[in-house]
């Protein structure tokens, strides 16, 4: 989809279930094998009572979003700002929406608003992404 | 390490040379199949002339750096801002670099600048983490 | 086995439990992300009643069979026909089993017989592999 | 998609470069382990000389059309006849293409042609899938 083709308020979804295999692969791709991912005996003694999966598993879904749907294939994906809200738990169904909240015509860039939710609608991750649309 | 233990301008860093596995995986783990990290045809027409690495999985070596050293494990991580300066291609070997920005003792919350660098010392990403140090 | 170690009636089988892992990786691999494997919430509202695994996961047990043990080793798959019968569940017990049909000398052309079942018994899978068995 | 919004002729597409990695998780899961996928001393001794791509791993990817695209979630996967006709090998873009053959709109039944070609045009993979696209 490029510039053209995009308006303010157009949305587009990614939903799937995190398991503790995609929270164990994510720990190995990364390095990220924090005791809060992978570690049932001490994180179950934290504020969040057993293993969270990453911020950035769940950041990943917005990258889903932006690349495969809004805009799509062709996209350079230039920044995003994240706010973890909510933890993402084992089992947790994540919808990432995108919604366009602006459009530079002029520039090809895109800012468009994502937002993860869980299966009870609660927020767990918001924030902007920054994009230019593919050309043609 | 508590924000306490913590001073402006102390680092950590996390190094790994990003694989074509890795890239496969997330994209299996994300749903992010995007054609310019699993389409080497279609990936060779773009301006970056192949296959690249996920800008998430980058950001997941930054993810790395703070719940495994700075400030390790126990710490809640609040936000994120990213920029993606430079793709990172299949055998790039990544260095995610944490440098303590900010401390706000009152608050128990710290800034930590987050920069992802290349082999070759080019900055692939950019941006700033905040989050909230182990109390104990 | 060469085709002149085969007889009508032969049997060989393969038997695995089916785990969330093995779903999700095959999801990855072939760009399958259906919800119907991998959203929990969506499944649920299916006539199946949760995430199935993908027919093709099951056939693959078929492959097994037919490359590993009957005629096994440099075997040339050259085609199958395939029925999903019943959905293959996260932690079922598959059983595929190869049973010799026809052979014909002159082409150096075996059908097998091919079925998937649970650990109930029940038919998931159904079908005719035809395959050319290894020389020497 | 509901078999009211297909015609005959309407196609979908899905492509992925085929990889070791690929290649070998799909091993591990089916428990296909036979020595032309993963055996390269074997491999290079027999007519293709080299480790092929499981057959099953490309109809995979038929799998992908039918359950993403054509007709897309809520179908329900009955059958498929697949022929072999050239091999995979790692590095080898795949395309499956799925295109409406035939609508028994009575049934809620749909055939569709399913081929996969690789980065030559060269045809792997040909067959018919039996589907039931999903109701509402």
């Amino acid at each position: 989809m490029t510039i053209n083709e995009m308006s303010i308020g157009q949305q587009a979804s990614w939903t799937k279930t995190v398991t503790e295999t995609d929270v164990y692969m994510f720990a190995g791709i990364t390095g990220d094998l924090n005791p809060a991912h992978v570690n049932q005996v001490a994180s179950e003694k934290t504020m969040f009572k057993g293993r969270i999966a990453h911020g950035m598993l769940g950041a990943g879904f917005i990258s889903a979003v932006l690349g495969m749907y809004l805009p799509g294939p062709g996209t350079i994906y230039m920044g995003q700002e994240l706010k973890f809200t909510a933890p993402v738990r084992i089992g947790d169904t994540i919808t990432a929406t995108g919604t366009v909240a602006e459009l530079n015509l002029e520039k090809n860039i895109a800012k468009i608003e994502t937002v993860c939710t869980n299966q009870d609608g609660k927020v767990v991750i918001k924030g902007m992404a920054t994009v230019m649309p593919p050309k043609a």
